[in-house]
């Protein structure tokens, strides 16, 4: 195995070999001698795809100071062709029969080791079966990098926010009374579809007395003239990169509380992110909701965290919920989601995905936070 | 906890229960004080359908002569009331500050521990942590389990292949010159999609030397009059089990070599069907492919396993490859799919799935294994 000096060539060549570079540089800092790497969204950030099936062990392993190596099934070795192109990353195939885990073993030395979260048992027990010298850690150094998106991420994120939007611009013409929810659900379904989401991970429309329970998706109730319902979409956009969004409508005027609801919920989202700015903690963006929102005696019914990082998982770090004291930094991307959810009544939640920048925030979704009436 | 004493009412209210209850047959056999099962196949096997976010520990701990505990994080609890149903199963609910892993530890005594399969990393790593006593195994006995169908799981594995034939019959729609084969994977796709697969896993639409691939699924290739085309389809149908089959097709009147290789092909497939019995060993239906594939001097294009047990995985036990000396045991369903794989020409792959009974086995995809001439 050659040595690998980034010390030498201090340019890295792409900012996929950035991301790995400050995750060996991350590596080192702990001690840790590695970190093993499974297929999903920590390979993806990566080397920039994911591929790999379950029964058969694909790994990337990163080391302080040398070559990455990928070592992948033959069965699968055509479909990871691509990682060729990367010039630190080595591929190693191996064939039925051989062992893959000693293969990964000799990549090691003895010492910490890190893994990815979603390393699976069929996997992780095996290779802790190979040696005690190595001790297995989980991998949060990854967690934390993937917390800071580089500009290509920001991009990505911007445009899957702009693809949400577009959604959410199309939900008036699906909402009408006498249409259940699952009706309307298909719609926008497909719709996401359509529009090149490449996945489409939660359609919820929640009307009327369904939007009590903050995790309602849709169900067979029948939408009702002056109904309240909030709509919460999130899909994978075809780069890869998350969106998520909620935005409420009424079918016709409000009721009155409703739209005291409306407008609480609103204040509570402007001065969440109008605090988000770099070296805030990511709790004082959830206290920012939760006080406004007692000013107006509803705390007791926003039963969920403010919000979640979001980029190639859909919920990561970081997470803005009370007991998370991480400074916000620059890169930093997530959802600021306030919502009440009054028992047999209704529910409101209005989310956005914001960036932080330099001296604030960006918000990446830009559909009206007004309440949209039918 | 109370003792639950099947040996005091032998006959299980259910066949979810049974499941339960042969698992914990396995797992005191085996010595195993408990088995961890999490959200996925494995659980949806074990309560009839599965729930549960990757952040959050969920499991299902089953445990020889005593009640099935459930811990599920509070915020999803409502999602996973359901499981309330099963007179065996206790929730146990955890809320944000708890530690799910000293819930789950609390319910073990020192000794091995079975884990399912997919466990992730995130979750393993920290139950590990906690109790030096226990040690964690494979779960291996689920694994065992699992490919004994039922007869539940054979209606399931029966209705998906019917659904994947009638997908089937309407490839000859799709299939015209002058289209991409990418145009024809998107509308197989959508056509799966509407048929009421809820995901769909897998479309191949290999045509011409794009065949040359076993593991081809689709591209820009243009078709072309007198193209062999292997379409090859896998999905999960609305029960949760999945289908998997595939056909040949050709457009026009097949050169001679094509219809050699066929013919070939679909000896073998004939051949290896007829061999599955009660008894009959896993690898040698391998072997009656193989063979039979040799006898046209064409086994050195035969480059894969000739199939793969079926059920709520595409890909799960029993595999029918060189090596794998399991019995044949009626209940256990499989592909048999024979393929040949001409580097540069073209590729001939049929792939049928069976279930073994009494005597030998039924075809559970039922679509004509003749080459289909459009």
């Amino acid at each position: 195995m050659e040595l690998l000096t980034p010390s030498g060539d201090p340019t890295p060549a792409s900012p996929l070999q950035a991301r790995r570079w400050r995750l060996a540089q991350a590596l080192a800092a702990d001690e840790a001698t590695a970190a093993v790497v499974s297929p999903g969204q920590d390979l993806h950030y990566l080397l920039g795809r994911t591929h790999g099936s379950f029964e058969r062990l694909s790994a990337l392993v990163i080391r302080p100071g040398r070559l990455a190596v990928l070592t992948v099934p033959a069965t699968e070795a055509s479909a990871w062709s691509w990682a060729a192109e990367e010039p630190d990353v080595e591929t190693v195939v191996w064939s039925d029969g051989d062992d893959p885990y000693r293969l990964v073993h000799e990549l090691l030395g003895p010492g910490p080791v890190a893994v990815s979260d979603m390393l699976p048992a069929v996997h992780l027990l095996p290779l802790q079966a190979d040696d005690p010298e190595v001790t297995w850690t989980s991998g949060t150094q990854l967690q934390t990098l993937r917390q800071i998106k580089d500009p290509d991420e920001i991009s990505c994120l911007r445009q899957a926010a702009r693809a949400i939007d577009d959604v959410h611009a199309q939900v008036p013409g699906f909402l009408r009374s006498g249409r259940t929810e699952l009706d309307v659900a298909e719609d926008i379904s497909d719709t996401m579809h359509r529009a090149g989401f490449t996945s489409v991970d939660f359609v919820s429309v929640a009307s009327g007395p369904s939007g009590s329970d903050p995790h309602y998706a849709a169900g067979d109730r029948v939408l009702r003239p002056s109904d309240p319902v909030f709509v919460d979409l999130s899909g994978r956009w075809r780069t890869g990169y998350m969106a998520d969004e909620t935005r409420c409508y009424s079918l016709g005027s409000p009721a009155p509380d409703v739209r005291l609801v409306y407008d609480a919920v609103r204040r509570a989202l402007d001065v969440a992110t109008a605090a988000v700015r770099p070296g805030a903690l990511a709790e004082d963006i959830d206290a920012a909701a939760r006080n406004c929102l007692a000013t107006d005696g509803l705390a007791e019914h926003f039963t969920h965290r403010t919000g979640h990082g979001i980029g190639l998982d859909v919920h990561e770090g970081p997470m803005i919920v009370r007991g998370n004291s991480t400074p916000l930094q620059p890169g930093m991307a997530f959802s600021i989601e306030p919502g009440v959810y009054l028992p047999g009544r209704f529910g409101v939640r209005i989310e956005d995905i914001v960036v932080v920048t330099g001296d604030g925030c960006e918000r990446l979704t830009t559909r009206t936070r007004d309440l949209t009436i039918i």
